[in-house]
């Protein structure tokens, strides 16, 4: 089966994965953000196993989608990328900071793979205070952006142009929310 | 750009162009039927382009994307399996049997690959009663059957594994419709 066939595959899974699930703020479906961080790891040049775990990098969180179940659909390689971008479940009930500095500490052990994942991920999040900054008020704003510049701090070096889209997405986030970049 | 870069990228088009639209009778997101048109030709060895317009195959339909922004960001054979595969829009108030029938006289003079994307929506829609029974009333299902078969008779010959796809799915929702296969 080709790459494509592969990919098609795990969206046409994340899209029933996430079904009842929405953005914050909003009522743009949850698969429309895993859909974008696939993207964004594609145009930068990710490996089709690499694009096929950003797909997926939220379901075994999100659903009841096992690793060992991604690792029979979809090879080991994709199964510990997406493992790399899973929170412990022991995190779930910390505080956002908290939670971001735990995944922030785990990152440099992980593969490059799942840093790239990582920045896709952060950009598309950073993205969604431009697009709907009325769900953001300033203080969670500037939270998350903290956070996110941890996790992103723990990644860079994997791969300049997700860095550098990052980058674009905060100095606009903090335009749009009111703060000065 | 990799066949599976540019298909992320329809694939976030989509997903962004479809945002407020949900399937009959439920909570899923509109998205979900396109990635699973996507995946069913991806599965049945279509080509690249071919995945690309099946995920792309309803957004001039339903958005304000045009066909000359698909020739634009995806080459001029995409744009022309999505030309195929969109409605002329004077038939939107007609009653579904005439629209399936007009769908149905105007595909034989289509590309192949406009046959399966067809294919693999009526397969699409037709699982949708299988698993949403409760959405359609027997008469509706019976209504929706008849009309989609038309589609699929001018279709056959396009993909042997979509067209038994197609009369697995016809066979299971008449079952769970009520109906006799």
């Amino acid at each position: 089966m080709s790459d494509l066939a592969v990919f098609a595959r795990a969206a046409d899974l994340a899209a029933r994965a996430h079904v009842g699930q929405r953005r914050k703020g909003g009522d743009v479906p949850y698969v429309g953000h895993v859909l974008e961080v696939a993207m964004l790891v594609a145009e930068a040049g990710g490996s089709a196993e690499e694009v096929t775990a950003a797909v997926l990098h939220d379901v075994v969180e999100d659903s009841d989608i096992t690793l060992d179940a991604l690792a029979e659909g979809y090879g080991p390689e994709v199964a510990r990328l997406v493992e790399g971008c899973t929170d412990d479940p022991a995190w779930a009930d910390l505080p956002r900071p908290e939670r971001k500095s735990r995944q922030a500490a785990h990152l440099p052990g992980e593969p490059e793979g799942v840093k790239r994942i990582k920045l896709a991920d952060q950009t598309s999040n950073v993205r969604d205070i431009s697009r709907l900054p009325e769900a953001w008020p300033p203080s969670d704003a500037a939270e998350y952006l903290e956070g996110a510049e941890r996790v992103v701090a723990a990644c860079r070096g994997a791969s300049p142009a997700l860095e550098a889209a990052f980058d674009a997405a905060v100095a606009e986030a903090m335009q749009k929310s009111g703060g000065t970049p």
